[in-house]
């Protein structure tokens, strides 16, 4: 039976692996200087994988303390570099969703914000499981890339405004790192690592004002309000006390944003949106996120006066900037999937139910997502919505269009999406706020 | 963020780690299909070590059921080799202690068995940490070799009636894998994990009885008695549930046993109980063990009947044959160390206390034990004690005599000797029994 160190040979480490696990196995707080030295080490590799995963289920279960948290996140900053934007003419200000089925408002938001002398830096990233990815999406328009260099996002941010484009490897790489094993581990839903990934991307990333879109309901990452407004005031305090001024907003993932979920198809309804047209439920979202990292940024503006600039233009002239100096063709045909299937009504009465998850696997088995980071993504591939909850259906008629290059994915894509569909006689009492509450 | 696998490339496995990861973490039951795929998995590298780490500190904080913890058991056991004795002409019957400091009673405990027509196959293993390894003390009688093939073993069991040798590689490979995992992710201390760890190995073994000597003190594994029962109770159901007729009894091991903790320290201590001496703690803990050994496989033998075998010499007469069969020399000088560093008492009175784990971390520190499974051991190193807890002590008497061939190592044994020594003016009220409770 094996037991404490005390005879080991000594080693040029400051601390031993297996005695900060049992620090947090047994309920106890971490040391400022364990936790630094716990993230620079399995950067470094002198921490093993199973020995990270064995404290990240310690930190899930038995949680950690509001100091510990700040410390976690300062140390994965610190195992990177940070960017710096304080020779920009503009504020920066920037948004991070928690992720959700149909989630495109990036797209809309970072021109819409622009137009307004803010800057919007959005590093982003690519889509795994159920929720898509930012920049899946822009790829499906041709010739769009996703890398920039520093100095190419620095000279977008001046001259455009806005820059949606890949997050260096140079950012929090600790972070890279636990996330791919936390994925692999079980250890995804610990508040204090979701709350660390997050936060100390974004600081490191520099912007000097960050609203977060933290979704909750079936499709998104947080299922219940609870965990969501703990998880919110985690960030919110983390981004805070790093000084960043820091706002969430709680929002509704219980049906999916706007009518499509896909890589091209939500690129489509973005444009729309820019058109001045859109969605309701994207329209309003975008605006309010506007509102937001607009007054974080010192620039307070009237939601009308945002919303015009969706209407009159200006913000679609930000977008074709944007798109066009990533190398996009902003008049170029979007890919469309080759192949269709149609969900349709099964009886007659009021579509209360359409549930964000199922929608969402749905879209991910025809194509438009991956499991695992090196698989690739079907363009044209996803869901097309075409009753949102609360209208009425008759028999027959079709609810959504799935789309795919490849006809073999419909059988379990219809399975989802089927599953998907609440119909009854009545409507449900109250529908829920698109924006829950908000939190600062 | 990542979410659940549904939409993941179907295997051939069973299950999904993640999953399996999932219902320990959220406090569920583990199906008995999930627990066998689980371990055979893991055995095939098809679970990563660092979705077992995270899975053993789900396991440690959230705990097993008896169920589970029968079914984790019986697939280790199904992951290698059964041994089966059932050709011998005696019965068979085993012992296994958790580990203590000083605890040398395997060595005379097999051979006084075997007078009395059972067979005792200890399977050994060697020492990590403070608590030193069987094999490790008879490696140190020139000679004298722990690896025998299974026909050397089954022929030395009907001829001598006793052997002590190596565990073959063949017995529960998943229990070694996962060992070596726990001592590095700080998930050791999981009583259904150690449960099942020892009780594997013991089932596979074939043994018809098994006696186990659960320690509970300073010096052991288990600090306190709660956990010492909770343990002891988990590995005698196990036991049971296998048709191994199973007890265990609770000792103190808040002291070492004996007067000695070293390799040939230790091997010259259990001749001299071989030959009708020896401390008193450590004859009566292996006249009580072989009591209840001799009673699980069917032949119950008086307390003064089995001391009589120590006396009389025919408990020796096995041993010099039991260590003969296996290479060793009897008759040769053992190995000791070149220096000697004494501990003397710094005042007068009663030396009320004699740390187990304090005089172990010495031992282990002047070279008896080791640091790593990769680690030589010095054959004369370790701690000699010359006075016993409620003894007279008079200042500048000798209590200890630490042995080392590296004298650059007395420094930090010395430092833990002395904190190992406590001397008041009056004793205490009443010194712990050594046999604390019996549980079958």
């Amino acid at each position: 039976m094996s037991t404490s160190t005390a005879g080991q040979d000594r080693t040029t480490e400051a601390f031993d692996a297996v005695d900060v696990i049992r620090v947090k196995r047994d309920g106890g707080t971490l040391s400022p200087e364990q936790i630094d030295w716990v993230i620079d080490a399995y950067t470094r590799g002198a921490v093993a994988e199973e020995q990270m995963a064995a404290l990240n289920m310690a930190i899930l279960l038995n949680g950690m303390d509001r100091g510990e948290i700040a410390r976690w996140t300062a140390a994965m900053i610190a195992s990177g570099e940070r960017m710096d934007f304080s020779s920009l003419s503009r504020p920066t200000s920037d948004k991070h969703s928690t992720g959700g089925v149909g989630d495109k408002i990036t797209l809309p938001l970072a021109p819409l914000v622009a137009v307004f002398g803010v800057a919007v830096p959005q590093l982003s990233g690519r889509g795994l499981g159920h929720t898509g990815g930012t920049l899946d999406k822009l790829e499906s328009i041709p010739g769009w890339r996703a890398a920039l260099t520093n100095d190419e996002m620095m000279a977008q941010l001046e001259n455009v405004g806005a820059v949606i484009c890949q997050a260096g490897s140079g950012l929090a790489p600790a972070d890279r790192k636990l996330y791919a094993l936390r994925d692999v581990t079980g250890t995804v839903e610990a508040i204090p690592l979701i709350a660390s990934s997050i936060m100390s991307k974004k600081i490191a990333e520099g912007t000097g004002a960050l609203v977060l879109d933290v979704k909750v309901g079936s499709g998104a990452f947080m299922k219940d309000e609870v965990a969501a407004r703990e998880l919110a005031r985690t960030m919110v305090d983390l981004g805070t006390d790093a000084g960043v001024r820091t706002v969430a907003l709680i929002t509704n993932m219980s049906t999916p944003l706007g009518l499509t979920a896909g890589n091209a198809l939500e690129v489509r309804e973005s444009v729309e949106v820019l058109s001045g047209g859109g969605p309701q439920d994207v329209v309003d979202l975008t605006v309010a996120l506007a509102v937001e990292m607009l007054a974080g940024a010192g620039r307070p503006t009237a939601e009308d006066e945002v919303r015009s600039a969706l209407s009159d233009g200006r913000a679609m002239d930000v977008w074709r900037a944007m798109i066009t100096a990533q190398g996009g063709d902003v008049d170029a045909v979007l890919p469309v999937a080759v192949e269709q299937e149609h969900v349709v009504a099964e009886r007659d009465g009021i579509l209360t139910g359409l549930d964000a998850l199922d929608v969402g696997i749905a879209a991910w088995r025809l194509g438009a997502g991956r499991a695992r980071k090196e698989d690739p993504v079907q363009a044209g591939a996803g869901v097309e919505i075409h009753v949102k909850p609360g209208e009425r259906v008759v028999a027959g008629q079709p609810l959504l269009t799935l789309h795919t290059d490849t006809p073999e994915r419909f059988a379990r894509a219809l399975e989802s999406a089927r599953s998907a569909v609440t119909i009854e006689d009545a409507a449900p009492a109250a529908p829920r706020d698109l924006v829950i509450t908000r939190i600062d």
